[in-house]
């Protein structure tokens, strides 16, 4: 069921083009929709490193595609294998310092330094370093392939969990622009709607970025979404009142336990779900699922600076000195959770328990 | 003890000015201090609709001003007794509709009602129209006086509630900027640093006006106050966090059974603060307390226009065609509450016992 990369509706924030990773500049929508080239890993870096491309699974992407550029460039400097390797290795080093919450990240460059050795180590010696990296072009393609893959299984398996005519509170954006594409919550919309749902979709504008205001709604209105952005202190009330059917969010790294780091605001939204007992899901790929995390307490939260704070674009919202702190993430208690949607199956508490299984089985049900 | 109108320290957002009432115009500030005159009582109307003044007390002293002005401009136009009362009636009727949430509006009117009423019922025959007109003025300004006393009782009831060393989270602004002057939960922490305490205050900045990053950080920076500026939606995972020792906010409405109308958002911290286990205080003073409206579902609640999300500024934030949702206060139900901290003292729960008590006595302890 490989249909996602040439299916001509999706969307997908990343392109390879010409030897560079093309990426939509995130920081402009929706006002422009400017494509932007990254020729080197460094350019990749510092795209990934001021949001020009977010989302967890986006970033694990991107970071592919910065170990494949990479590759090609120390492969046109000839040097002798093992000075590759190690310079191979720097690159990735220096992408994993790009952003320290989400472990997609992480993940992907793991996948493409395993990719890497095991190119390396073909037994057939006439393997070229250019062919070693035509290999880790390959596999990026494969990690972003794979990611839009997972997003479409993703909603397969969640999109059952939305009823018909329901209204569905969604956080930051974990959309088409944070994956591969398709997306993860928002595949999970998708997946209802093309089941010919009916949704009415309410967006927290997710200060201090606005990925709601500017991401999630401009990728859903394109579709012909009906979506009703809101300030994020609204959803609480919204929920109590009855005007949410249930809250669908992604995730940037999912701990053993079950506790959840996504886009700040993210726990406040599930503490209110379940005061008004509405169910609060997480929408991620198992990519996203991090074992060698014991809890939500060992996850690292990104403190960003205080003048994404201070400054809507370059107007100063507050007075002159102005102190102010933005702590990008912020972890839900596994309790808060109803189910975690990933693309091997819908999973439910006691978590620990059922994310080990779900990480363990080779098989990916029903395909 | 009335100290506060010639209290050289003190900020109020209204003055009595050459018949008019002077309001620091708050959709400008903390960029430009610029104080608009209203001459009309059209234009108090406006000018509380529009927001140029806010906070509940603060609309209650603006619209009994408004009064004021309705009754000097009558007066001059030498109407008979009747038709001025008729007319002045009119005035509080308009004046009624600028803002439905906020409890203090109505309540001053009714104050200003009573006054005329008397005035007008002076046994004595020469008691011209000017002169009612000039003993409404005199209401209008002990309204405002009496504000700002009540702030101050406030302040010394709620500073004992306040830590050495505490790190205080308030949302929106309820300060002197919301007030007559000192403000009702900007007050106790005034109260609390008069008393020589050391505080830091974390201030929501409050979506999509901006009261917090705007009006809160600029009336406590301006005194020296450490104060950090953060999205509404890191409150909760501060609290989580142990970086927040307790909540203060004020309020528009309080109900007989103890629920909070105040600014939207109010109510998710309250939930946070709760599953931290941290105190959530709720300072207002006693004309902010109706005990003819039952219970939280009673209170009307504004929805201002989905604009008001989409733009910053003139900075379209959504996608062209996007909707919004602006509810702009909500409920924080008795139950979330630890105390209300009044002018006539600290009450707790039960609060439908404890308010109507407090709002039955006459005498104030401690006076």
């Amino acid at each position: 069921m490989v249909r996602a990369m040439n299916d001509v509706e999706l969307f997908s924030p990343l392109r390879w083009e010409q030897g560079a990773l093309a990426l939509i500049d995130q920081l402009r929508l929706p006002g422009d929709e400017v494509w932007i080239h990254c020729r080197t890993e460094d350019e990749v870096h510092n795209a990934i490193r001021t949001m020009i491309v977010r989302g967890a699974p986006a970033i694990g992407c991107a970071a592919a595609y910065g170990v494949a550029i990479a590759a090609r460039r120390l492969a046109d400097e000839q040097p002798s294998r093992e000075q590759f390797a190690d310079r191979l290795e720097a690159a990735c080093q220096m992408l994993a310092t790009a952003r320290p919450t989400a472990v997609n990240l992480f993940w992907a460059l793991d996948q493409m330094r395993a990719a890497a050795k095991q190119a390396l180590e073909q037994t057939e010696p006439t393997r070229s370093l250019a062919e070693v990296a035509d290999a880790l072009l390959a596999k990026a393609k494969a990690i972003h392939s794979d990611d839009i893959e997972m997003c479409r299984d993703i909603g397969r398996h969640g999109g059952d969990l939305i009823a018909d005519g329901a209204t569905v509170l969604t956080h930051c954006n974990a959309g088409a622009l944070a994956t591969g594409g398709y997306g993860t919550a928002l595949g999970v919309l998708r997946a209802a709607r093309e089941a010919g749902k009916r949704i009415q979709v309410i967006a927290d504008e997710t200060r201090p970025y606005l990925q709601g205001a500017r991401l999630t709604a401009w990728e859903l209105s394109r579709e012909g979404f009906d979506v009703t952005v809101i300030p994020d202190s609204a959803a609480a009330a919204l929920m109590a009142n009855g005007a949410i059917g249930c809250c669908v969010v992604g995730a940037d790294r999912i701990a053993a336990n079950g506790d959840v780091a996504n886009k700040i605001g993210t726990y406040g939204a599930a503490l209110a779900a379940r005061e008004a007992g509405i169910p609060f899901y997480v929408a991620a790929p198992t990519s996203t699922i991090d074992l060698d995390t014991a809890s939500g307490r060992d996850i690292p939260i990104e403190e960003r600076g205080g003048d994404e704070v201070l400054l809507i674009g370059t107007k100063q919202i507050a007075p002159d000195g102005a102190k102010a702190r933005y702590p990008a993430f912020d972890i839900t208690p596994a309790k808060l959770v109803t189910a975690i949607i990933t693309d091997r199956g819908v999973i439910e508490a006691p978590y620990p328990e059922s994310l080990r299984k779900i990480m363990t089985r080779s098989d990916h049900p029903g395909e």
